[in-house]
């Protein structure tokens, strides 16, 4: 498969939501998408994956796009008939969703690396644009908490991000290495983007890979990142509260500062307006601009800017 | 759990429509059903356990008894999908269905050994009889066919048990002994009933679990079959082209003959009158009525007619 001009670091719902502009800038066959697996678990003896399937049903257009995670009109026979048999049915997967999981798993169980199985259920369900997940061995993002020590999913879903965080970790990373096309996707590519993702816990985990960091620093030039923070909030998720708990600024220029060795553009909301200017003294070419991506014409627009800034004759 | 009077080694559907008349026959509580996991096996990264599921919910009031397999209304939303994706979804598991197996799967994947898992199902879907695998590690049913090796479900689903079959053997037999509470069930029992399911594939896997043959051979006199074929024909799937793979003669004579040191009494239907003669012979007592299973009243006149056979005085 040849390198496409345009690699993503990508988390889940909010890169899905910006993909979904992204690919009516760019025709989606130029993208690689570069998902994180570090919130993928086993349940109940299947292999859940949810940023990939996020960006996977996004991109098939199936996605329940309200809800922002599962499929749309999916219905959820089997985990209404899982919650009478036990209370640790917490994690919700609709009916269809299941058929995505059960193939995953049997494709694992079969020896099929995940990079394959991915690329395999992308172009089943009708994706352009090519999924990779950033290794093919598990990467676990797991988090020190006043409720103990929880995989981000038990963080996330079943304690409904209460707990406060005391430290993010991973496991898994020594043996890790990025999934076969990675390094391609991000050398070859003309443009990187960094996702309006969390940069705790969707954007890290990809970095932290052995070798990726560098491999993104080297690429600075070419790299452009979306704040996933406007006013000083996330759109959904607790992105502000793991930021402060790794001791970053939570709003946009801690987004800049953390990802100032890796990307040359960065677009921020008007909202954080105020922050242009310490963020672009930060070494960045800056765009800022409505950021909310509710609908396809913002995410199309604001994929447009991310993809114009670096091409763009440099501001006076 | 303290030992229960009546001990029944039971395959799939010729078993379950045998047992929902047996508990009308006998207090469920009274009730140990010792179930054939040689059938057994992964799909999609889920275990599925056919003939343990097809008892439990056939005595939990759930099965769909004229499909034979699988829970009553149930929908087909995963398993709609997942063929979509695949053409390896040859196996057919309802929605409610797949929530057996994941709560199997999860249970196994926590370490959770499949008696303690099968008997916690039974207890969450109201099954008041205590259901047991033969055994907690794998014996697999495997079939040397003129299509090739095949594991059972293969042979029996997927090829619609049209190949040819030239051996029936087990894999897993050296590591296996009876699950806990399978030797106590027996040796406890005031009757050990075998049910009319197929000798070769349901009833032989259980026997070959180390230990087996010589606890049922030792509680002979306590023992009762009942003939799954009625007048040379198996109510329901391959009863007598795998009996005839053996080299067995496909006949109620044949069953006789193969469970002679094993069970005192023998109930046959009254299409094989004719060889009543021949099996009372062989040391049997006999009980010769109509056993089709078709409805609650004949399950239960059947299950009646083995309760009672060995407590009556001896015929002059």
């Amino acid at each position: 498969m040849s390198a496409r001009p345009v690699a993503v670091l990508a988390g889940g719902v909010g890169a899905a939501r910006f993909l979904r502009g992204l690919v009516r800038v760019v025709p989606p066959e130029e993208i690689t998408v570069i998902g994180n697996t570090g919130d993928d678990m086993w349940w109940h003896g299947l292999y859940i994956a949810p940023d990939l399937d996020t960006v996977t049903y996004w991109l098939a257009g199936m996605a329940d796009e309200s809800r922002g995670w599962g499929i749309q009109g999916d219905t959820f026979t089997a985990q209404a008939a899982l919650a009478r048999l036990t209370d640790r049915s917490w994690f919700q997967l609709g009916d269809r969703d299941l058929a995505t999981h059960l193939y995953r798993t049997g494709r694992l169980a079969a020896g099929v690396p995940l990079h394959r199985i991915t690329a395999e259920l992308a172009e089943r369900l009708g994706v352009r644009s090519r999924i990779l997940p950033m290794s093919d061995t598990r990467v676990e993002t797991r988090l020190r908490t006043d409720a103990g020590d929880l995989h981000f999913q038990e963080y996330f879903v079943r304690e409904r991000w209460r707990p406060a965080v005391r430290e993010i970790y991973w496991t898994g990373l020594d043996e890790a290495c990025p999934a076969p096309g990675v390094v391609d996707a991000i050398e070859a590519a003309r443009l990187v983007l960094i996702a309006p993702s969390n940069p705790s816990i969707s954007i890290e985990p990809i970095l932290r890979v052995p070798g990726m960091r560098e491999l993104v620093r080297a690429a600075r030039g070419k790299t452009v990142a979306v704040s996933p923070i406007i006013g000083g909030r996330a759109v959904k998720g607790p992105t502000v509260e793991l930021m402060r708990a790794e001791g970053l600024r939570p709003d946009a220029l801690g987004v800049a500062e953390r990802y100032q060795e890796l990307a040359a553009g960065f677009v921020l909301d008007t909202a954080d307006a105020a922050l242009a200017p310490p963020i672009a003294a930060l070494g960045y070419r800056i765009a800022v601009r409505e950021t909310m991506l509710d609908d396809l014409d913002s995410a199309r627009e604001v994929a447009a800017t991310a993809v114009d800034l670096l091409r763009q004759p440099a501001a006076a």
